[in-house]
């Protein structure tokens, strides 16, 4: 399941050539009061301009999967988010549901509070349950750890403890927090994590200097949900 | 499970009597960083000034649980919660969960994007649900069709829904949006549901004036984070 962060293009290269930028980018649409017009819209941009895949609530996967159904375009949701802080179990049974509907990379919430409160035991079993679950279906998982709300030994801790489990992705930010991603995190993320594991950037990211500077701090994927605006500052028509 | 409006004390009652105040309240903590001191000490607060309920995310269900036993404080949590945008199947999961760790009121958010994509017969089908599932545990159904994201015509028919399938209130905001509660929509809310069913006024309540605000425009229950300094204000020491 893991990737080899050399496969990353450089930022110099994406310069030259917005396909890298489209092929690392998974496009994002979470907002709650998002129509199946605009789930349709998102699917038609994500098979135009190659972007890894769509990201979306669990309650608009059967919609997606019909829509890219043959477009090489990933489908990707999210678990326990964006808050992370419902029950393991309940955190599992959305999981086989998104599974079940299509999706082939889940990106869940940590208890952000559980780490808060000593409880790293609670927080790292959960990330298992769900690596176990996936990897058994071929999908990968993403953990994400919402930097605005942890300080630095929280951040090293939540890396190292999603690490040992061997997530697929650790995630910066949900989005819906007090800020998203900034370099400084990707920077201290990649740091713990090592070239074995990805790190996603997402949250704020809406010019390609944006995605650049996250790419050279160590990224090697981003959510951003102004994606067709950054392919086109980059070259695409 | 229904409620009898008549029973909801008047705001000039209330402004007589604090503990009138306490026993609407829903004592709330669900930010997603709150750590086990912190509900810890929700609890305290609602058995000291006798609150209606404590309401928590799922994963802090059997503290509270264990931490109230014996007080008299009912334990509420939240499903689908702030987004609404998973599968029905997955906030079943959830609640199920939620009951089993000994939860009796449930505040669930709608499916937003469902309703504004005409698609009332899911929105209506997941209350209806989740009303079956709850009442054959003795537990109520609170649902959040958050006001800030809604037109007029789609506050109605979200009303006309909830109400139809017996859900126990009707409920304006997660407190996770653009805004909270106002005393129009807990109005345009009592107008659709009659008086048979209740409405909670939440998100952004944080004084007595607010709160005797919504309970003269209709709210029958108080969601709120500043409960202390609410009653406080109205007397309590």
């Amino acid at each position: 399941m893991s990737q080899n962060i050399s496969l990353v293009p450089s930022a110099e290269a994406i310069r030259k050539d917005w396909r890298l930028a489209a092929k690392l980018i998974d496009h994002t649409l979470l907002r709650p009061e998002a129509t199946r017009e605009q789930v349709a819209r998102l699917c038609r941009e994500a098979a135009e301009y190659g972007f890894y895949s769509v990201m979306v609530n669990p309650s608009n996967l059967a919609q997606c999967r019909d829509e890219l159904r043959s477009t090489g375009v990933v489908v990707g949701t999210v678990i326990g988010f964006p808050l992370g802080a419902t029950t393991s179990t309940a955190k599992l049974a959305e999981a086989t549901d998104s599974l079940r509907l299509g999706a082939t990379e889940l990106d869940m919430v940590i208890n952000i509070g559980a780490l808060k409160s000593g409880q790293p035991d609670l927080v790292q079993m959960e990330m298992r349950s769900l690596v176990q679950l996936c990897h058994g279906f071929g999908a990968l998982v993403k953990v994400i750890i919402e930097t605005a709300l942890l300080n630095t030994e929280e951040k090293n801790l939540a890396c190292q403890l999603a690490a040992a489990v061997e997530v697929d992705f650790v995630k910066t930010s949900t989005g819906f927090s007090s800020a998203g991603a900034t370099a400084a995190d990707v920077a201290l993320m990649r740091g713990v994590v090592g070239n074995r594991i990805g790190v996603k950037a997402a949250g704020g990211i809406r010019t390609a200097a944006d995605l650049l500077a996250m790419v050279d701090a160590g990224a090697s994927r981003i959510g951003a949900s102004s994606s067709v605006a950054i392919v086109k500052e980059l070259g695409a028509s």
